[in-house]
């Protein structure tokens, strides 16, 4: 029988019951209020065709001022398929790199979808489904979001329509396939299922698509079928980063039970969900004056869409078509192609409105990364951790090995 | 704020600490002795060309008689990566089926390849070290176990070579890609590295490749650069079944904490790792008299490959070419091309010597089932577990359902 070695423990794990039970909401803890919305058509403050597409819980949330919101026990109770989900010390990175910091992360990739991604197709679909819809629309580019949207929908009984980008439904089967196992539709879009697809497959047969057209087929899809259908978003708005919050609200308890406190969090962003989720916790420590350390937060862009980076920050739309409302964003403008990079959750012309306004209050950093050098750190942490990083955050790993 | 519910717990977990230290063996509690290998050249007891292709702890623990095999400090550090996996209670599942039954599931998809095939890659690799080898050599059907493989190697800085069946090679690209990033070489079989790929390819350059001609390779190319190379296999041997009982010995703990114990466990047959992994240490609670439930076992297998219900318990060779050595198997013929269903994985015409055994002297059932039944009961999964499981497990899940 072999001694007991002191291995340092990898996982820090919570029980089911560590679950959060409310939300945290940013947005009376920002520095200034956010800028209204406003209407493309009257180009007034105004949420324009936002409130016919959403259920009314969710318009709740994304103007709340509430600074902690319920998780409903429905949602919990899907949320424990795979949550809590661990935090890891990296001690395989760690001795790589020698290195005597400490590094941790949070790992979402044992979701159904494999992505943080269902914290919030998971609520969206239980307050649909609370408020009568029938069927959700949604956009994906990789497949990502689609893939939780549909198994959200699964888990509440919800039929789903899902537009996915025609270049990535040629190229990922696989994501298709998944959507299609928790019972999802999954069109190519452009498609022939709306007025705005039938109109550029008339024009280009072979239109490859666009994330900007994928939203607007699945808008126009639930504007068109108005009773039956709602809409639902991945990322950008308020009411999605705040259902992402469970994941740091979790890392603040993991972080207590190793009796340890983050000097910096970095993440990636795309539309800004997931490193929101991650810091807003760490940020109501550090104005509510809990924090026992001036926790510096990082945020990590692709130098292919640098939008926080070298964006201006304006009133622009979030769609290629502008149906949505203007929001005040860093952006790089709503007609911007970022190049073909593997991070495909990167390409996103703008940011969440809460990003940008605590980017330029300097109440956070940015860098951003070519993919070369951050494929060669994706393979440091292969090689050390043994888990294969999404493309996306191995944005912020190549920050944190920096 | 909510009142606390008493949802029950989807997740039973355990500490890192709570990995097994050793892996049971069955060998010293079988009913009667195995009966030993043949020599295919000299038709006498023999384990043919296996010593020149293995290391000797790995020989040692095939030929084994001790029941406990310590587990080494390096293999449990690795396996701290997904280890201990959670059983699920299958909250969802009871609910739809309105059984008062409980069911169970251990869930090994949080490994880093997405299955149980780590289990004994990791010891694999670490012995191969050990001993001197550079280089790991093996051949994969769906992908599954090359990249357990190639994730194993790569832990312990080892060269890996998967020689993958090319019909699995163009259908599933992400497999590759996954091999590919933990730094492995995989190539289509037949292909042209090896003596026995090129003659395959000149007498048929389109040749789809199957199992057999992958093993054929793979143990040639261990065989021509022997004393860089070794061979490495995923199921079938005894090494392999043993390593597999991580699985069975973290359940045992689990069901300790429940403060249950099955009354029927069900698993599905390939070579028969995953199954035995799980209920070998079920069955040694039974022959010690620790069992306090006479637990029946019940293997699945698909009725397109059906070698336990249907096969003949005769000598046979594991692979087609008949490189290796003969061994007593439920068998279809080791020249047997099962249809091409999904479940890929057990689609293998034999069975390991121990499942063999133990079904002869009615120490467990064998049910086979069509795929269209095996997939609505994976349907009736997903909707109820809100998880995808793998086709080769829905057969299980088809024999719990009923």
């Amino acid at each position: 029988m072999q001694e007991e070695t002191d291995m340092p423990t990898r996982k820090i794990l919570l029980d089911e019951e560590d679950i959060p039970k409310q939300w945290y909401n940013i947005t009376p803890d920002l520095p200034k209020p956010l800028p209204p919305f406003i209407d493309p058509e009257t180009k007034a403050p105004g949420a324009g065709i936002v409130p016919r597409i959403f259920p009314r819980e969710i318009l709740g949330q994304e103007m709340s001022q509430e600074r902690w919101i319920n998780i409903p026990d429905e949602v919990r109770e899907v949320y424990r398929i795979w949550r809590p989900t661990p935090l890891f010390r990296a001690v395989g990175l760690e001795k790589l790199l020698e290195t005597p910091a400490k590094i941790y992360y949070k790992y979402e990739g044992t979701s159904p979808a494999g992505s943080h991604k269902p914290n919030t197709a998971v609520p969206q679909a239980f307050y649909n489904l609370k408020e009568g819809t029938e069927r959700l629309t949604t956009e994906t580019g990789a497949g990502q979001w689609g893939s939780a949207l549909a198994f959200a929908a699964a888990m509440f009984g919800l039929k789903a329509t899902v537009y996915m980008v025609r270049a990535s439904y040629d190229q990922k089967p696989y994501r298709k396939m998944l959507m299609n196992a928790f019972g999802a539709q999954c069109y190519a879009s452009p498609s022939e299922q709306t007025a705005s697809g039938r109109k550029i497959l008339q024009e280009d047969p072979d239109n490859k698509g666009s994330l900007g057209i994928a939203i607007s087929e699945a808008v126009e899809d639930a504007l068109v079928n108005e009773k039956e259908a709602n809409y639902s978003i991945g990322s950008v708005f308020n009411h999605v980063l705040l259902h992402q919050t469970v994941v740091g609200l979790e890392t603040q308890k993991q972080m207590q039970i190793v009796e340890d406190y983050p000097d910096v969090i970095y993440g990636c962003i795309g539309g800004g969900s997931s490193f929101s989720g991650m810091f807003w916790p760490f940020y109501h420590d550090k104005v509510s004056g809990k924090a026992p350390k001036k926790t510096k937060f990082v945020a990590t862009e692709a130098t292919a869409c640098p939008k926080v980076t070298s964006g201006e920050y304006v009133y622009d739309h979030g769609d290629t078509a502008r149906i949505t409302p203007l929001v005040p964003m860093h952006t790089l403008g709503h007609d911007f192609i970022p190049a073909p990079i593997h991070a495909g959750g990167l390409r996103y012309h703008g940011i969440a409105p809460t990003i940008s306004l605590l980017a330029s209050e300097k109440q956070l950093e940015t860098e951003a990364f070519n993919q070369v050098e951050v494929f060669d750190a994706a393979k440091l942490f292969i090689r050390s951790e043994g888990i294969i990083p999404a493309p996306e955050p191995s944005h912020a790993i190549k920050a944190a090995i920096d």
